[in-house]
């Protein structure tokens, strides 16, 4: 089994330059290094409950990356064996996508979290769009055939204003994401339009969150990526999934009223963007 | 020009024992004092700001008191004049109402508070049940012609717990809500359910919310009224109003994901006492 570091990756850490991160084996799985805190024991956790439970229905459960339970691999910092999650990789079969990873949810800690990370996340929550938006952009690439013509780094990315997140989420359905002139939102009916589109597919989240009091999702992200080199056209419907669950916590009887409001948010940008409400032509 | 105290007050400053308050008149106005400081300048400058805003639908403005200017008025804590807003008494009309207020949205900070509100609020969310639910009780009234029946303290219910805000919801349509036993819901398809009872109120300010982008609410209330003598059965639908806007801001383009989502978690509240789903026998 050849493993390497994920090609499309855009958030979290990279297993490069000797950091433990995901590997992916190029035959459809990956694989996520379980963090030695809480946070390994938390998303494994999630990952058991949820792959078992048969309350979710299966057009959410499609939401989710498959489950294959976990695995002792050589950890891509070289410290030896590490438990890995076996999970599907999510960007099989598609072969120049751009992605977006967005982190839904006003704010990032939950009621039960610690000083220190309740600190850090409200200080990071109010940094970026979090609280203002309700979602901040966690990292984005934008590629074509040609390669990748957009990947604004962590730094650069955590320092978007609600401009630049409007602006991104045009550009990443135009055909100009790296000019100066206005995104031409050229793929907006293809990507986010249509009855199999980004838009359609997070209304179907959102009418879950609206009733789902199973779990809250504290910094988890929504991904978005669809196949760029023939403008999502061809490759079935642009996939959305959601990503992250160290943070998932019991939803005791209780909608999860801050990702909902979030996904809301994110719905009504996407709503604005030209033509994202028109059927695509292959709807 | 008689004025007194408001008998169905059950959140805010009272104007009782000498304190600054609000003022009814019993011929349908509620005069409430203006703050001092900049919450009695935002105030005013919402209602005269909605008031004249033709971008608010009327089955939306309906859910607002209205509003009728402001009027220089003896302070009920006998400071001399005072500007007052001029409001419609909301109470108007009902003889032995039930009332509950309930203070909407995960966190009731705003983006650009001091850093002194900000804390002082950030506490109170998540000393009481805001940050858990996405709302809190901030007051309520049981009562039938025979007078009131249950009315908790302030700190009494600022001490809430989850279930004791789910059981508070049911109590409020209950036929024994002063009893041990299991509230009996009695009042739950007339009040909550039905085509005009609350839930389809709630639903209706649900969508409008999902797409108004002109006004963040912090701090504001969901104020829920119904006549106890007869169950509700013969004075209208229940009133349900928003009320408290001293922290309103601009919206920008961007939801109000905090509110929305407060408004949704109550909703989901709401749905889960039997009978608030069926249809009222005079709806």
């Amino acid at each position: 089994m050849m493993l390497k570091a994920p090609e499309h990756q855009v958030a979290g850490h990279l297993a490069k330059d000797g950091q433990l991160g995901p590997l992916v084996d190029g035959s459809g799985f990956f694989y996520k290094p379980l963090q030695n805190d809480d946070r390994g024991t938390n998303e494994m956790a999630f990952y058991t409950s949820f792959s078992s439970d048969f309350r979710i229905p299966s057009h959410i459960r499609r939401f989710f990356p498959g489950f294959h339970g976990s695995k002792l691999l050589h950890a891509s910092d070289g410290s030896g064996l590490h438990p890995h999650l076996v999970l599907d990789d999510l960007f099989t079969g598609l072969r120049h996508p751009s992605v977006i990873d967005l982190k839904i949810g006003a704010r990032t800690w939950f009621p039960s979290a610690s000083d220190d990370y309740f600190r850090k996340c409200l200080d990071k929550d109010r940094k970026t769009t979090s609280a203002l938006l309700g979602f901040r952009v966690s990292g984005v690439q934008i590629r074509d055939y040609g390669g990748i013509l957009w990947r604004p780094s962590h730094a650069n990315v955590h320092q978007f204003t609600a401009s630049d997140v409007r602006r991104t989420l045009r550009r990443f359905v135009s055909s100009n994401p790296t000019s100066d002139c206005e995104p031409d939102c050229a793929f907006a009916s293809a990507v986010y339009g249509g009855s199999e589109g980004v838009l359609a597919q997070l209304l179907e989240l959102k009418a879950w969150f609206e009733d789902q009091t199973l779990f809250h999702f504290y910094s988890t992200s929504v991904l978005v990526a669809y196949d760029n080199c023939d403008h999502g056209q061809s490759q079935g419907r642009p996939r959305v999934r959601l990503v992250d669950f160290a943070h998932v916590l019991e939803g005791d009887g209780v909608i999860d009223h801050n990702f909902l409001g979030g996904i809301c948010s994110l719905i009504k940008f996407i709503y604005e963007i030209p033509d994202s409400l028109t059927q695509s032509s292959n709807a």
